[in-house]
C-alpha cells in the first residue's frame, strides 16, 4: 500500500510537468492526494470501459496518457459522457493522474522509447522551430532503408497493422523525425524537412499534407494514433512496478483502438 | 421522495435559464438527474460548513444562490477548496443546482420580492442599456422618503445591520433602482440616473463609485451583498415545499455573513 | 473551341460561388479569361504530375477541386513548389479554374452525388449549426443497414479500399450525415449527433473524434479524403462534354492517393 | 512664493512617477508649469467642494492623491461633472497635480507610512506575482495579535469607524500584507496567501473575496479606502512644508468620505 | 446677444451629428452652454493664430471644422500645444464648438455645397461601400469636361493653387465622386471606380495611389486639404448671419494654408 | 550573361534583407532563380508600361524600389492589374526583383546617398523611437540654411519640381531629419522633434501634420515620393554595371511621376 502522493512524486520524475506543451493539462486530476493505493490501471484513455475494468478490479488509480479533462468544464453530471466518468471515479473512491505531452517529451517517455526500439543514433528533440516543447524526436539510422521497410519495422514494434504511407515505397531513408501521437499538421512535416530528415512518422494526417510529402518526395508514416502512443504501456508498467513493489500496476485490457480497419 | 429533474423543472419555472445574464454558469452542476430527493438545503453559497450541514441532515440537493462552479476548472482534487468541495458532494451523493443571475431577474425572484417589500409601483426591469440582462429593477415609492429613512427601512426589510449610503441623508427619494448582489459598478449608478431614478441600491461598490453618487447628489444605498440576497431563501422555500410536500427544503442555518461588522 | 470565360459561366452554375465556405478561395485562379480552350484536365489536386500530363496532353486548362492557391502568396518564384507550378502553368498558357467547397455543396456537386449514390430519402443540407456554410447532406437509408455493411457499400461506390470505422460494426444504422473530403472535427460529429443521425461520414479524423463516437455507441465513418471527393470527376467530365461538345475532357491519370495503404 | 515647477520636481522625489501602476494617470494635469505658488491645498479627491475651498482660500495649486482625470476625455464642458471642475480650475489659475499609485507605492508613501504606524518588521514591497508594480506592503508584527485586536489598532490609526472583517476574530495573525485603497480583487487576497501572510489589509471588497479568506481561515480587513489613504496627507503637508517655507499646505477640510456609515 | 446653446442647436440642424464618421469627436468640446455670444470665429484649424485673433476680437465661440480634441487627452498643461491652447480660450472665456465628418457629410454641408459649385447631376452620397459614412459625392457634368479643364475649374472654385492631378490630362469625365478633405487612401479610389466614376477628387494622397490611378486610366485630383474645406466658411457665415442677427460671424483672417507652395 | 543568382547575391549585399521594415515584401519576387541575364530594367514601380519596355528592350530581369507584390494575393489573372502584369512577365520570362525598405536603409542605399548629396555631418540612422528599422537619417549641415534654401537644394538634388513645405520659408535649420518614400504620418514629425532635428523631409504628408510642424515653428519640406526615391536608380545601375560587366542595366525611360503638377 502506497500512498497517492509518492506515486505522483514519481510519476513527476518519469515525465516532468514542466515538460509538457504549453495549455495541456495534466497531472493530479481527480481525486484526494492522501488516497492509498494497492491497485493502479494503466491507459491511455479513460474511457466507460477502463473506468468499470478498474471498479471490478478494486482499483483506487487510474494513469492515463490522454488527460480527463482537458478542456476546462463547467459541471461534472450525468447528463455528459465526461460528467459521468468523473461522478463515477470519485464515487468509487478511484483517482485520476494523466502524464500526456510531459510524457511524450521526457528522456523517459514515448518518444525517447521509440528512438530506441529504432535503434536511432544522434537522437536530438524535435519539434517545428517556434514551439517551445520540442518534445519528439530526430535521429539516424544505422543504415539507409526503404521506406516500406521502415512502414514494415514500425508495424512490427508498434503492433500496428493499420501503418500507412506517403512517398515512394522504395525511397532510402536514414535521418527519421517522429513525434507520437497526433502530431500530423503540415508544420510538423516542414519542420522535418527544414531539420534535413528524409522522413516523418506521426499519426492523425490530413490529406493534404501527405500530398505535400509526396509531391517534394520526403517521407511519410501515418500510424494509428492509439498505437503509437500505448507501447510506452509497458515500458511505464516496468518502471512503476519497479519502484512501488506493494502496488499491482495493470495495463487495462479493456481498451482498444476505437478505429477498426476493415 | 421526489425525483431531481422534476425539482430542477420546477426551479426552471421560478429563474428561467434564459434569463441568466451572459456568461453565467447556473443550473445543474454537479450529480445525476434521477437521484431521489428527501432533503434539500438552501444557501446563498455552498460553503464547506453548508456541506457538512447537508451530510449532517441527510440532504441529497443543495439549491444555492451562488454557482459552485463559475470559473471552468480543470481538475477536481483535495488540493483546491473547490475541488475539495466537490469531492465531497460526490462522495455523500448530494447533487449542487444553483440558480444564480436568472433568480435576481425573474419574476418569482430576488429583485422583484424587494420591489415588493419595498411596496414600490409601476415597477419595470432595470440594467445599464446595452445589457441583455436587465435582472434589476427600477420604480416608485407610494410617497417620497429621505434617503436616511429608505436605509433605515431596507434595515428592517433585509436584515442588514451593516447599511452604509452616499448622499445626502435627508435627500428625498420616491423613484428608486436596484440590483441584488455585487452590482457595484460605477456604469449600473450611471444607469440608474438616467433612467431618472433618486437612488441606486446595491452591494459590493467601490469608493469612487460612492463618490460619484455623492457629488451627483444623488442616493446611493450600500447594502450587504449577504443580506441583500438572502432574503430570497425564505420565499423560496414557500415555493419549493409547497410544490414538493414530500420533501424537506431547509434553509441553512450555519451560513453567515462572512463579512464581520465590528 | 470554347472561350474560358464560357466555362467558367458554366462551371458557376453547376457549383455556384456563393455557396462556398466563407474563407475558401475558389473559381479562376490563374491564367486569362480569353483563353481558348479545346483540352481540359480534370483532377482532385493540381500536382506536378497532373501539370506535366497536361502539358503534353496540349491543355488549356485545368479544373481542380483542391485550390492551387489556398493560403495568400507573396512571390511566385521556383524557389518554393507552388511557385515552381503557377510559373509552369502560365508559361504553358494553361489556365487554372478551382471549385471546392461550392462544388461540395451545390446541388450538382459532391454530397447531392454521393446522396444519390447511397440512394437516401429525405436530403438536407448538414454542417455544424453556428456554419453558414451547410454543405455537406443528411438523409434517410431506405433500410436499416449495419454499419459494416454501409461501409463495405461506400467501398465500392467510392472505389476506396482504405475505408475504417469507429463504432460497433453491427450496429444498426438508417439516419445518415456527411460532408466530403476533410470535415473530420470532433464538432461535425457532434452536430451529427445532435441531429439525429446514427452516422456520420467523411475524412480525415483524428484519434480523439473516433474515440468519442465509439464511447458514444454511434457509428463513424472514416474514407480517404482523395477518394471521397474524386468520386465526381466523372460526373462532372458528364457535365461538362455535355455542355460543351468541341472540348476534350480528360479525368487526370497521373494523379493518384498520396496515402498509400500497405 | 515658489515657482510650481519646483514644487513638481519635490513630488517627484517624494512619489517617483516611475513607481507608478501600468496605465495610471498622474502628475501634473492640468495648468501652467511656470505658476507662482502661495497656497496649496491637499486632499483625496479634487471634488467640486474642494475647489470652492481652494477658490475661496485663494489657493494656486491642488495636490491630490486621486486623478482628476483618470480616463482620457474628448471634451470639457459643464455638461459633466469632470468638465465643469476643470473649467472651474482653469478659470481660477488653480493647478492640479495628482500622486496617485505612485504615493502608494514609494518609500515615503503611503503603504511603508501606514508599516511604520503598524510598527512591521521585515517590510518588502507587495503586489501579486504578475504585476509590475508592487506598490503594497508586506511586513511582520513584533508579536503575534489577535485579526480583532489588528482591526481596533487600524481603527485608531487611520481614524476608520467603518472597519470590518472576514475570518475568525480570534485567529493570531502576525505577517501581514496590504494595499492602500482598492485593491480589494481577489487576486491580491491570493497573492497575499501564496506570500505566507496570515492577514490582507485593503478597502473595496466584495462579498465573493471575503467569503474566500473566510473559508480559507485567513485574515481579511475590509478598511475605509477613504481613511485608508488620506492617512497619508499630514504627512504630506508636512514633508512639503519642510521643503517649501513660503508655501501655505492646507489639508481640505471640506472633503468627507463619501460612504456614510449610519 | 445669443445664447450658445441656441447656436450649438442651429449648426445640430445644418451638421446632425447623427450624420459624422463613427469615431469622430465632434460639437460642444470645451466650455459653458450658457455662455452669451457676440462675436463667433470660423476656421478650420483651432490654431494659436485664430486663438489670438479670437482673444483680440474679443470673440466667446470659435467653431471650427477640424476638432480641436480628437484623440482622447489625459492632460491640459501648457507642457503640450494642444494643451496650452485649451488653457487659453477656457482663461479667455471662449468657447469651442466642431463640425467635423457631420459638416463633410450634410445636406447643408461642404461636399454638397461643391457638388452644387460643379453644377453636378443627379447626385448620391459616395463612401467605401464597407462604411456607414456616405459622406461624399457622386454626380455628373452637365458635359464632359477633360481631366485638365476640370482641375482649372477647382482652381477657380476652391482657390486652390496648388491642385495637382494623376491620369491623361485630356481625359474624358463626366462621373465625378469626390470627398472633402483627407480621403486620400486607396479605397476611395477603388470605391470611385466601382461607382462607374470617371474621376475622384479628394486630399491627403499617396504616391501609390496616384500610380493606381494613372495606371487603371481613371482621372484623379489632388485638391489642397485646406482649401477644399475651408470652402465652406462663407457659406457658413451666410447660414449663421441669417439666422443670428445679432451675432457677428468672422471667417478667420489669420488662418492660412500650412502647405506652402514654393 | 550573369546568372541571376548572383545579381541577387550581389544586391542583398547592396541592400540586405535583414534591414527591411518588419512586413515588407522584398527579393526575388517573381521567376526562375537560374535565369540568364543580359539586360536588366532598374525603375521605382513595375508598371505596365515598364513592362512594356523590358519586354521591347528584351530584358529577363527587372530591379525594381516597390514590391510588385505587397500584400499576398490569392489568385493571377487577368481580371486584376497587377495579374495581369505576373502574367505578362512571366510569359515573357522576366524576373522581378525589389529591394524596398532595405535599400532605403542600407549604407548604399537612398537615404544614405541623399545624406551625401546635402553634404551633411554626424549622419546618424533615424525613425520612431519603437521602430526597429531606424532606415531614416539624421544629420547636420554644415553652415545653418534657410528653410527656403533647403528646399530649393532638394528641388536640384532630386529633380524635383514640385517640393513644398511648411514653417517659416526664413527659418534657420541645421539638423535635419528625413525618411525617402511616404514617412508622412505625424509620429515621424515628432521623432524628428524629439531628436532635435530643425526640419524634417519626406513624401506623402497630409494637412494635419504640416499643421503641426507650422504651429511648432519647425521646418517641414514635403517633397515628391517619386523623385526623393527615384534619385538611388542612377547610383544603383553604377553599382550594378560595375560589377556585372557583361550585363546591360537600364533606368526604364517610360516611367513618369504619376502625380503631375499643373
Amino acid at each position: 500500500m502506497i500512498n497517492l502522493e509518492k506515486i505522483i512524486e514519481f510519476m513527476n520524475i518519469i515525465a516532468p510537468p514542466e515538460q509538457k506543451e504549453e495549455g495541456d493539462n495534466i497531472g493530479f486530476l481527480v481525486g484526494r492526494i492522501n488516497s492509498e493505493i494497492t491497485k493502479c490501471v494503466l491507459c491511455l484513455d479513460v474511457t466507460l470501459e477502463v473506468i468499470q475494468e478498474s471498479i471490478e478490479l478494486g482499483a483506487q488509480l487510474i494513469i492515463s496518457h490522454h488527460p480527463l479533462i482537458y478542456k476546462p468544464i463547467s459541471s461534472i453530471t450525468d447528463q455528459t459522457l465526461q460528467g459521468k466518468k468523473i461522478l463515477d471515479v470519485i464515487k468509487h473512491n478511484i483517482n485520476i493522474f494523466s502524464a500526456h505531452t510531459n510524457l511524450d517529451a521526457s528522456e523517459q517517455g514515448i518518444n525517447d522509447y521509440i528512438a530506441g526500439l529504432l535503434d536511432l543514433q544522434n537522437v536530438q528533440r524535435f519539434d517545428t522551430q517556434d514551439s517551445a516543447w520540442q518534445g519528439g524526436r530526430i535521429g539516424e539510422m544505422k543504415e539507409p532503408i526503404t521506406l516500406i521497410n521502415l512502414a514494415n519495422k514500425l508495424i512490427t514494434i508498434l503492433q500496428d497493422n493499420s501503418i500507412r504511407l506517403a512517398g515512394k515505397r522504395d525511397k532510402q531513408v536514414q535521418k527519421i523525425a517522429f513525434i507520437s501521437g497526433g502530431a500530423g499538421k503540415t508544420e510538423y512535416l516542414r519542420a522535418a524537412i527544414d531539420m534535413g530528415a528524409d522522413c516523418y512518422i506521426s499519426a492523425d494526417f490530413a490529406h493534404h499534407t501527405a500530398l505535400e510529402a509526396y509531391e517534394k518526395d520526403f517521407g511519410l508514416i501515418l500510424c494509428s494514433h492509439y498505437c503509437m502512443e500505448r507501447v510506452i504501456l509497458k515500458r511505464l508498467r516496468q518502471f512503476l512496478s519497479a519502484q512501488f513493489k506493494t502496488v499491482q500496476f495493470i495495463i487495462s485490457s479493456k481498451e482498444k483502438n476505437p478505429i477498426d480497419t476493415i
